[in-house]
Order: structure tokens, then sequence, then C-alpha cells
């Protein structure tokens, strides 16, 4: 499994992953899901990846290779981020499909569900979610996030915390909360945590970028700080009188 | 979609539903899935349903109508909680299997899920989770809790604030802060909220009851405090610095 979010506030995208595969409890392994195809000065784009890692190397290895060879349609020839967002979403369902019925094994999924943002020059900034079968949507007005892989566990924060016009750190912030309560919650969601931040219409660079491992400092007082700050917001609730 | 959970404490045991069901957006409707067949001074019996609604009332009406009609094995029978649980299993398997390829409807699923505890005069208190299969799982001696139907959201509280010696009036607010997080992210899990708890021992009557309607004045008072608690929880947070 796998935990990635994406945030689209007024200042600009915020995205987090983890780092963590698993096929079966004896193939854990670590990759990154973050992957950045920036153009400086002209595109920003930031996938994230869930579901079948086999699918999603294969999305990732054709992506590359369509930039490199100069296909008709690549990473650096459509006009609107939702146009890539199509392109993802045909290679993705293409890929699948080759695998979909060749496995000898019951249960076998090929499925993978990807986060795609960033903003091409004269554009705004865009953020979508390409489901497994290819289509994809965009964030709501109020809700401005979208989630991959094992989204529940750290729903709830981002429900109460994020908005539009909430300031950067405070959504970076709650970005690592959000991870953290699943990585507690969920053994197949673990680091190291990537977290990047791609500033609105400054496209010089790739954004800024930073990777945390498991034993990463400031992760660590965040999780300390958490569970009591938890706790003690639990024990300031109205106590419920006898049935 | 359905929420309901049970915790097994040293000094008895919890229990906690909500009531909505749907079949569809169209088809929102408001039933209590929390059963009891106690027989005052011999034996204590709570069930919570999840799954197909017509699986669940089924299991019920045959449950009632072994006890009535005095069958070989009905729930008055057993020696051992952990007997009737078999008995549950058995019978909602063969509800399941007589539905389940009979629905003209693709995405038809006949399954249902269980939660049975309780007490038999001169055993311990037990608990159980019947999966669909029929097959039974207990609890965790550290994490005393079992939950069905729509689980991850309320999971995280659980974990932090629950052990076998949590008092109980804490873990009866926990159990309905637990329920308020679903709601909250969960259009399919609604009020009345039921809490039931059954002191250990004492089996003069079914337990001690409470039904919170939506409107509940504690209920209410439990979610602003716990939304401003949450919030107070974050902000304290030690900050990120920059990337």
């Amino acid at each position: 499994m796998t935990y990635c979010l994406a945030i689209q506030l007024d200042q600009g995208l915020v995205f987090c992953s983890d780092s963590r595969t698993n096929a079966g409890p004896d193939r854990v392994s670590t990759y990154s899901k973050m992957h950045r195809f920036s153009v400086p000065g002209e595109r920003q784009l930031v996938m994230l990846a869930a579901g079948n890692l086999a699918t999603t190397q294969a999305v990732m290895a054709t992506l590359e290779r369509d930039i490199k060879e100069g296909a008709e349609l690549n990473l650096h020839t459509p006009d609107y981020v939702s146009d890539i967002a199509d392109y993802v979403g045909e290679l993705s369902v293409k890929t699948q499909q080759k695998y979909a019925d060749s496995g000898p094994e019951s249960g076998f999924n090929a499925e993978a569900t990807f986060i795609l943002g960033g903003q091409i020059k004269g554009q705004e900034q865009e953020l979508y979610l390409i489901y497994a079968e290819g289509n994809h949507i965009t964030i709501s007005g109020q809700f401005p996030y979208l989630q991959i892989g094992e989204t529940k566990y750290g729903k709830p924060i981002l429900d109460r915390i994020i908005r539009p016009d909430t300031n950067l750190e405070t959504a970076m912030r709650c970005a690592l909360v959000s991870m953290d309560s699943t990585m507690r919650s969920n053994a197949t969601v673990g680091p190291p945590i990537e977290l990047l931040y791609c500033p609105k219409d400054l496209m010089e660079k790739s954004g800024n970028y930073r990777k945390f491992a498991e034993n990463d400092e400031y992760l660590l007082k965040l999780r300390e700080a958490w569970d009591v700050n938890i706790h003690k917001a639990f024990n300031d609730l109205p106590e419920l009188e006898e049935l």
C-alpha cells in the first residue's frame, strides 16, 4: 500500500508521499513515489503514484522514454495539465490491460492511481487525481486536496485544517500529521516521507523539497507532540453522565 | 454503510452503533443495528450488525425464531459465547449463499459481519467479530476493541485511548468521538447513535442503554469541543522550518 496526498493552496501546490512498497509481507521495500518532470521556466510537473508497482514503474518509464525520443505527445508538448492527465490515464490503462488477465495468481491486481499537479507557463496551477480507469477529477473548492492509496486514516485532519487560503507552513505540517496518522494505523505505509512545495508562477526550479527519514528529528518531535496534544484534546472533552 | 464498535474493558463491555442504512443514495433509512438477546440472571448477549441489510435482518429473524420454536441450538442453549459465534457464523453464511448468485444486478453483495459480545453465567465476558465467511476472532490483549463497517476513520483515536484498564466513562466517550469522526468523514454513517454498557458479572438486566438523537445536547457539545480541541492540538505542534 501507499499514501500520497497533494494540496492546492492559493499560494502554491504541496505534495507529500511515503516510500513503502509491499507485495506480500516478505517483499517490503522502499521506492520513491514522487516523480518530477519540470522544465525550468516553462513547466512544473509532479506526479505521485499508488497501486501496482510494476504498473506505476512501466508508466513512469514510458513517460521518460516518450520525452527522450521526442514522441509527438510527451510531457513537454501539451498546453494544459489536464491534457497531460488524459495522456497519463491512457498510458496507465494500456499498461494495466496488458497484464490484467495474464497472472496465474488469484487476487492479482494491476491497478494504479496517480496524482498529477503542476503549471504550464501562461496557465494557472492545476491538480488532478487520475483513476485506474484513466479518467480524472480535480479538487473541490472547499476541500482543496486529493489523496491516493491508504486515504482514510489521514483524511479527518485534512478536512478540519486545509482550506484554499491556509498558509504554507500549516498545510505542510498538516500533510505530515496526516501521513503520520496513516503510518501509525497501517503498517504498509512507511518512511522516508517526501515533501515538495511548488510556489505559484515560480517555475525557475522544480520546487522546494525535503526528504524525512524514519528518525528525522522534526518528524519525531511532531509525532510525540501530536500524541500528547491529542490526549489532552480528548481529556478536555465534556464528561458523559451515566447512561 | 455502517459503523459499529465494541470494547472489552476489565470492568465490562461497551457497545456503540450508528443507525443509517443505504442501498444507493435514494434508499437511505434508519434501522437499529444493536440487538439484545439477554436472559436476566442467566446470560447477557448483544449483537451489532453491518453489511447487507437483507442478510442481517434474515439472520436476526432466524435467531429469534429459533428461540421461539425451542430449536435444539438457539441463543439460549450454548454454554459458551464462542459456540454462539459459531452458530451465528453458520446462519450468516447460509443466508448469504442463498442470495449470492441470484441478483440480476452487478455489484450485488450479500455479505454481512457481526460483533457478538456477552457473558454466560459462570463464565467470563467474551467478545467476537464474526466475518462474512462465518469464522471469528476475539480482541487482542493490548487493543481490546473490535469494529465492523466503516472502520478506518474512527480507529486512530481508539488506538490512542483504549486499553483494558481504561475507565468506563473514558471508554464510552472515546466510542462517541470515534463514531463522530466517522460520521463527519462518511455520509453513509449517521444518527441516532446507540450506546450500551454491560457490567461484568451483573446480568440482572440487559445493560445500561442510551440512544443519542442527531440533536442530542451532549453529542453536539462533544462534537463542538472536539473540533475546537483538535484545532488547538494541531496549532500547538512544533512549526516546520522551510524546506
